[in-house]
């Protein structure tokens, strides 16, 4: 979709750090990571949010967080992974192309908002590191 | 599993107010929503997490979710719905049985955390009658 920023990093317009792929997902590195290994998987056929994902494509992203979950453990054994979807711009959505956040977490970090988050850039040194070393364990 | 309430509620040994449920899956009201319409869905087969769902349970979940999605759009016409499932004590998993919360919300609602919440009963009544409202529109 035109001026869909995710739609651009699908068709190579914008880079990213790809961590998995398959036909109907890309997984990659949120470069403003919450926490250190913060992925997004999307569908890489346009569709909003949940209302408007098809049950495929929606089978396909949730199959793919499981192998990242797995990966993301052998990586970066995280205490735990929180995973999160946003629909609406009322709950936070900020880019309008549905998408699941993996964000790992250590028993000691701060806590989380669902709603409000600062994006902060990250060190893509640090970033790019990460996504390689998640995607060689997926 | 013995000793997880979440079976229990499977098995009818605690009564919940069932949203949906199909073969593979249930989804109920939580009994301390963060907010009108908080919905669990959960696999009928335990499994603590991510790591531990099986794939078609994984599937029947988010299928679900999406046929709720739906249904909570018209019963209760949020401005947005947040899904949140959380792996691991360290992100404030609280039930060591895989559970998607659906958070219907509106844009004028406060700021809403991932990781720490309180638990606050809800009036019975409205769950009650919001659970029915949800489940007819499914």
């Amino acid at each position: 979709m035109e001026d869909c920023i995710f739609c651009k990093i699908v068709d190579g317009e914008i880079p990213c750090f790809t961590i998995y792929e398959d036909e109907r997902v890309l997984a990659f590195a949120d470069i403003n990571p919450i926490n250190t290994g913060h992925t997004l998987i999307i569908p890489k056929s346009h569709a909003e949010n949940i209302w408007e994902i098809g049950e495929d494509d929606l089978t396909a992203v949730h199959r793919a967080s499981r192998r990242l979950a797995g990966a993301m453990q052998r990586a970066l054994q995280p205490d735990g992974i929180a995973m999160l979807q946003l629909n609406g711009r009322a709950v936070n959505q900020l880019v309008m192309h549905y998408h699941l956040h993996l964000i790992p977490r250590k028993a000691d970090d701060p806590a989380l908002s669902m709603t409000e988050w600062e994006l902060v850039p990250g060190d893509m040194k640090v970033i790019e590191e990460t996504a390689r070393n998640i995607a060689d364990a997926c």
